[in-house]
């Protein structure tokens, strides 16, 4: 008998959790497959509604500690340099419903995780046009996106250091897969911030403002891991390392639980980290973990990496598991710690198969 | 005080249904503002894993009772007259969690519809290709997607009987909004039965098959309207009359209670019937109803077609709702009725807005 941890949430949900998760889709698992997500599987987190702009009278002002405030159009942004890079983006909240007792937020599986190659103009670039001055402190990049929250309405926004906002792989980004953003993935400019969790990459920007301190916004307030509401608790920042697998054979479909026919099985995945490349990835099958083959990083660690593994399926309840560890010597602990919002849980997957 | 009926479902749900939800994604209602919906933005439903194809081996199958039984892959089916056709497409499921007590499956809110635009091949001119023999009755689709359901395993398969796939409007798509379909919308060949409900447009087709005798299968089985398992019931097939509306103002971040401002509103949204033209849409302002401005059918009946009300927004709680009446007299119902699945529940769809 093996030691089965929690596979599903046996907590209960209302009306409002499913209208969220109607909303805010995860990426099937099956996509796993593919190196890069399709436009329509993308992983979305809305906070709020879905600005739907025209993109002919949409603007960009860059303003407040710098020499020369600015505003672009798209037709000018078009004009810089182009940037194109392959980036994994994470939910903060992903896992979530792994997590016991569960916090409230999104109802995020393991799902809320994809890999697109976004193209636009380099942050910096278009930064240094404005001419930063020097009591430049933070920059704050204000979304289109607006709603009540905690009794208070907000656009939403999130700021970077400057030295953060300094990285060169810091991207505004106007297409998604060679084609203008869609509305739901921040049309028509939204910031793509390598190896940070999505809450990072503001979606819809109208705005970016250079300011003389440090940025305090709900938004900010509201991802910081910690135990209780009086607690200051950590920022969440870059992605923790994290694996996932595609769930082998085919579903049932009430519940999804996995069917297979014994045999060899090549089980294989993705793994990421927001802080350094993906140097192993176990594969753990009941209690008894061996190690996958991992694809060498590409496009300067800014994306998921590939691995594969062969299994001898033989009939029998079996538990599936994958741990990766990045360079840093970080790794993923087999069962998730509890945080008031349930953010950054980077907990192994669990993936439970009948081999008939 | 006005006669308010159910607005959010209170029953509970569990982590299966949940992972259903974000799985099988609504259309966010905002969208309803755009003709056509972008292709991530486009419900889905699949019933069992999503199946990805390399579009180079794939290949179709015309079997059965021809006189030439054809395989195509799809360089071959590039060949034929190119046909596109704008179709709004809506979840036979959709709207029932506002049944109750709610019937199993996919938790679908309003958002389970769609529009887009779809190109291909017109059925009629791939099956005349193989030439349908006297003694062919029913059309099989065959999909890839794969799994088990009430103990048994199958693929995905749905008929249209000879008749009902003669239409001229029936499509054999590969593209999607200009592009080759993305895996969850059927990748590499889908059909689009324009006027049915999804069910019928079956994904991820490999094989059709003509046969001599009316098809009886699961997915049959599973679209049909009954009130018990021992009764027949009756096929679910065109899509009934139905509106929705965009929900006015901003929303409330955890519940999405919309918040507005008073003043002139703009209320709009779309409707559409599988089956006849739109002929009007009236707002319910609580329990006073009133007509909309509803624009004129667009390609010939087989997409959604927009309204537009003018509101004057006083503080205080409203319920705002929408019925539309189609060309043959059928209308809306303000209460769904219920049967077993939860199948073709079109009641009007019910806005609670405070206006501040």
């Amino acid at each position: 008998m093996i030691d089965l941890p929690i596979l599903v949430d046996d907590s209960l949900f209302d009306a409002y959790d499913v209208q969220k998760a109607r909303r805010n889709r995860g990426m099937p698992l099956e996509a796993l497959a593919l190196d890069t997500t399709p436009v329509g599987m993308h992983y979305l987190l809305a906070h709020f509604d879905i600005p739907i702009f025209d993109p002919d009278t949409w603007s960009l002002g860059i303003t407040g500690h710098v020499k020369k405030p600015l505003t672009f159009n798209l037709e000018q942004l078009r004009r810089f340099p182009r940037m194109s890079q392959i980036v994994t983006i994470e939910c903060a909240g992903n896992g979530r419903t792994h997590i016991e007792p569960r916090p409230p937020g999104n109802p995020w599986g393991y799902d809320g995780v994809s890999t697109s190659i976004w193209s636009g103009v380099s942050l910096q670039l278009a930064l240094n046009e404005a001419e930063i001055l020097k009591s430049a402190r933070s920059v704050v990049f204000s979304g289109a996106d607006f709603g009540e929250r905690l009794g208070r309405t907000e656009y939403y926004k999130r700021a970077l250091s400057l030295e953060e906002a300094a990285s060169d792989d810091m991207l505004l980004a106007f297409e998604m897969s060679g084609r203008p953003l869609e509305p739901q993935q921040g049309a028509p400019l939204r910031l793509v911030a390598p190896g940070w969790y999505g809450m990072a990459h503001v979606k819809w920007l109208t705005g970016i403002e250079l300011i003389d301190h440090e940025f305090d916004g709900p938004q900010h307030e509201a991802y910081r891991i910690k135990q209780s509401e009086d607690e200051l608790g950590e920022p969440v920042t870059k992605m923790k390392v994290r694996s996932l697998m595609i769930p082998p054979g085919y579903p049932e479909n009430s519940h999804r639980h996995r069917l297979l026919e014994p045999g060899l099985v090549t089980l294989q995945g993705r793994a990421w980290s927001g802080t350094a490349e993906i140097e192993r990835v176990e594969v753990g099958i009941n209690n008894v973990w061996a190690e996958s083959v991992v694809e060498p990083a590409v496009a300067d660690r800014k994306a998921w990496q590939g691995w594969t593994y062969q299994w001898g399926a033989e009939s029998g309840e079996h538990l599936l598991r994958c741990r990766a560890t990045d360079a840093l010597g970080n790794t993923q602990p087999l069962v998730p710690s509890w945080n008031l919002r349930g953010l950054a849980n980077n907990a192994v997957q669990q993936v439970a198969v009948t081999v008939r």
